[in-house]
């Protein structure tokens, strides 16, 4: 085994990528360093596709020891969306011993400075990205994420997200110098003079609070956040997906250690079935900051009780594709199809209501009525789906039953546009896959001026699942209306828009801009709404209901440290 | 009149200054565009010290109409400290009409971007800066702080703090290009690509809570951070020290118009006397940022209650300075005497607990004991404050009648080692003037760590006022101690320390460093603790109780805006 790479060393290994990054965040051009074709990976010490299904395997039934103190037991039960029992077992920590535990490193880790720290979470978002093909199957097999999916959005993706986190925390920190000569002219006396120091130092102990669906991709920009703007950090995974954060908190504890600072400045809190620590943890004064991505109910309970803390949330949220127009109907279907489909819906950025003109709209294929468009775009997601290799490998598995039991009741909303498919995995019988569900509804202005209707009640909640709604509404100006409304009352992480009218387009961005939601438009090719790419979009606008914080900005990294400054005569 | 300058002509004129501005933000070497002298002003169009008399006195008994929609009423009843009626009414507002009224012009404002936002800004503090001789006159009459510090703090030192905050405020705003062309390669297929734009937005409408002792340099970055990042802002002055912050109003307003914005960007708040509308107003939904400079007890409420807003507040400490030992200990004296004695011990950065050794230090003059430094430091004091003019001229007037009372109290909190005096204003003879008290409490660790004592009682709460506690210590070590648990459980703005044992000071940095305290070592020139420069020192460090902000970093200006990305194909 080579010896592990001194501090110095990983500055001269990963200081290019850092700048890379800085840049990219500066330009928001297309980059990323961590490949996204499976192939790429085999070489140069990454696993490759058979190495990566045979390391996973040999987790599977095994403890994951983490060397972590006051490990009073060991957790587990995650079942795949896939059916299979994972069997793999965590440390349960007794909290009174590890918080003390992640406070004793974090003096040196302050110490090393933001570019030592910085380049020791890119070392470890490498050890991570060598292991990718590990990873898309621990992903796959907790978020029921088809395996391309888990391998994208759960490798590179997340890594990304990691690594423009650790990017902003660089960048915030050093604006202000390590050190700075002040010397204020006193006339024909001597200037006053002083030498001041300034130290980025850490709020203390943050905690991250991952979630089923994206353990890595939503979890990575906090975690990382924090540990390079020198906190420590404890990661609550959620019970159905710990092991791709268990293996990311091995990876980070490995590199820690191996670069001379604790390990224990990382650390994992699984817990027993029902136990319920987050609430526990969230609100004792060691944990400084908290990051959390799930339900609007614990989302707002964090937000409220958790005062001791920074919290950042992304809870859940309505996101509206207003269709008015189009100058490409087959190129607008087929993409909104995928987006529907992409694991079955079950992303934050899916969109759930399709505000269509009752009187229909106007297309290159010529004037188009409500029910034609609904109806095309049925057989869009049909067409898609036709397949069943292909309905697989786009929808993956439903993550849990709630979801199914939601998409079941959703069926009885409404006329059904497109029902529902169960579709048969070969290769993982017990899986639930199913293909999205499209209600009609009716979002006429009088009944969500005058008290709502039943339609209204289901478009105005978040139906987190392979649901959406396509809603008829009485006029464009009245989709926009319903757009603000949604927006401002329930929040939305996207907004997309089909419109070949300028005017439109206008009404339909100053509404965005003024309910503080991002906004696509006009997506006919291999883009979708709701896909965001590191360096260059925002996730979420921390500005609606949907979330506090957006992935990433300046606002999501600078309050998770202080300066503290220290000033001297000359 | 000459015509108003247009946003390009704002440009040209102001762009110089934001650039280093700039600059100065991140050098932190010294710098300001706001001459400290009060003869600097009185030419190229700015007042001079009779004239800015002149404009202070024509102010008084009028009513100041500011021209803002749903005036109701006309408000006031300031009363200076020096003892004269200002007599000037305000107009007070009928806060649902006020408030639709201020978002009217904000799409105008959010649209001409940060720039052109910055330079708007710049012209106000530029006219602003041309008042400052009738500024000070207005700081002077409703803080009690004497003439040269009203004109200094309240002048310069404010319009510095107000541009530091605009820096910051285009710094991060300008951080996302306002457009990113994307290109994502696809192998053989043509490259994905997407046409970006990314505007900043405000939050809203932000709210402004002004205090009593430094209404324009406490108000001016939280009223700027939040105009320059497109909010509106609504100015609720202390009732007390409304003029300085109507004249800001006034001014703003003037310059809004004048570059073709909506005045009504800029509004006052003056309130009934025992009205209380800040509860009202922080907590209405058009309400989105709050700031806030004053007592713990309302600083919690608004973090607690104003929920739909960032809320940014600097609140209560104790400030500590250890005396260990100094190779300069009549400078240590002279220093310690002028920053207990600037404005009568009436800033929120006044060391309260002098934590001194119980068997004395060594100094340049060879051992002190306990009694010897605290009769050395009264007699300091005593010495600056000897001569009333001087005494008048640094110590200015008690603000307030709890201030008074409070002080009155302490004198009984233990042995009095230098009793306040009082001393007359010949000038203004209704001026309540006092010399600092200075009472010796026990801090030994018995009682701290067995359930306290009186005395802890006393030094463990903030005693605003010209009072400060000689607390005798067992050890260094028990001080450094004390100033943790000082720090952690009641905040501090400021901590000082003197000593000339390297180890010792390691020990006081690293007690800052983890409580999250701004530290002064060994000052014994013309800089005093309590004093902070724009562009180069942090006020307070929001890290610890005293405030959950600094003055001004990153974090005092990321989330009163967010970015609205629209993106299309390319």
């Amino acid at each position: 085994m080579a010896a592990e790479p001194t501090a110095h060393q990983l500055i001269a290994q990963h200081r290019p990528t850092l700048d890379q990054a800085l840049e990219a965040i500066r330009t928001r051009a297309y980059w990323s360093p961590h490949p996204e074709h499976p192939k790429a990976y085999g070489e140069n010490g990454s696993l490759g596709m058979a190495e990566g299904k045979a390391a996973f395997d040999a987790l599977l039934g095994t403890r994951l020891d983490l060397g972590q103190p006051g490990t009073d037991d060991w957790v587990g039960g995650e079942v795949s969306p896939y059916g299979i029992e994972l069997g793999v077992t965590y440390p349960h920590a007794d909290i009174d011993t590890l918080l003390p535990a992640m406070r004793a490193g974090q003096r040196a880790w302050r110490d090393a400075g933001a570019e030592i720290r910085a380049v020791v979470c890119l070392e470890i978002l490498k050890r991570i990205s060598d292991r990718t093909h590990e990873f898309a199957h621990a992903v796959m097999h907790t978020s029921g994420q088809a395996f391309m999916m888990a391998f994208q959005a759960g490798g590179p993706h997340a890594q990304d997200r990691g690594l423009e986190a650790v990017a902003y925390a660089y960048a915030e920190q050093v604006r202000t110098p390590d050190t700075a000569e002040w010397s204020k002219p006193q006339g024909k006396r001597d200037p006053l003079a002083l030498t001041k120091q300034f130290t980025p130092v850490p709020r203390g102990i943050a905690l991250m609070i991952g979630c089923n669906t994206f353990p890595t991709w939503n979890g990575y920009p906090g975690l990382f956040a924090s540990l390079a703007t020198g906190n420590a950090v404890l990661v609550k995974p959620h019970p159905r997906a710990v092991l791709p954060l268990a293996l990311t908190v091995q990876v980070a504890r490995e590199v820690l250690a191996g670069a001379g600072f604790d390990p224990n400045l990382v650390a994992l809190a699984a817990e027993r079935p029902g136990e319920g620590i987050a609430k526990t943890l969230a609100t004792r004064p060691e944990i400084r900051i908290v990051d959390y991505t799930g339900s609007t109910a614990f989302g707002d309970w964090l937000e409220a009780n958790a005062r001791q803390a920074q919290v950042y949330t992304e809870k859940a949220g309505v996101n509206t594709v207003i269709v008015e127009s189009t100058a490409d109907y087959k190129g607008m279907l087929s993409n909104l199809a995928f987006s529907l489909s992409l694991y079955s819906g079950q992303m934050c950025t899916t969109p759930q209501n399709l505000l269509i003109p009752r009187e229909g709209i106007s297309t290159d294929e010529g004037h188009k009525s409500y029910d034609e468009v609904t109806a095309d775009l049925a057989k869009s997601v049909g067409g898609l789906l036709g397949d069943d290799a292909r309905a697989n490998a786009l929808l993956g598995a439903i993550v849990n039953p709630d979801v199914k039991a939601r998409l079941e009741a959703a069926a009885g909303l409404g006329e059904v546009a497109l029902p529902s498919r169960q579709i048969e995995n070969p290769e993982f019988p017990g899986a639930v896959v199913r293909s999205p569900l499209i209600v009609k509804l009716d979002g006429a202005r009088k009944y969500w001026e005058n008290g709502g209707s039943d339609d209204e009640a289901a478009y105005m909640s978040e139906c987190f699942g392979p649901v959406s709604f396509a809603v008829a509404v009485d006029s464009a100006a009245d989709a926009v209306a319903l757009l603000r409304r949604t927006t401002r009352d329930k929040g939305a992480m996207t907004v997309g828009a089909y419109t070949t009218d300028e005017a439109f387009e206008r009404e339909v961005q100053e509404a965005c801009l003024e309910e503080c939601a991002q906004l696509s438009l006009n997506l006919t090719g291999g883009v979708y709404v709701n896909q965001t790419a590191a360096f260059s979009d925002f996730h979420g606008s921390g500005g609606n209901g949907a979330a506090n914080a957006a992935l990433c900005d300046g606002a999501f990294v600078a309050n998770r440290f202080r300066v503290i400054e220290v000033r001297r005569e000359a």
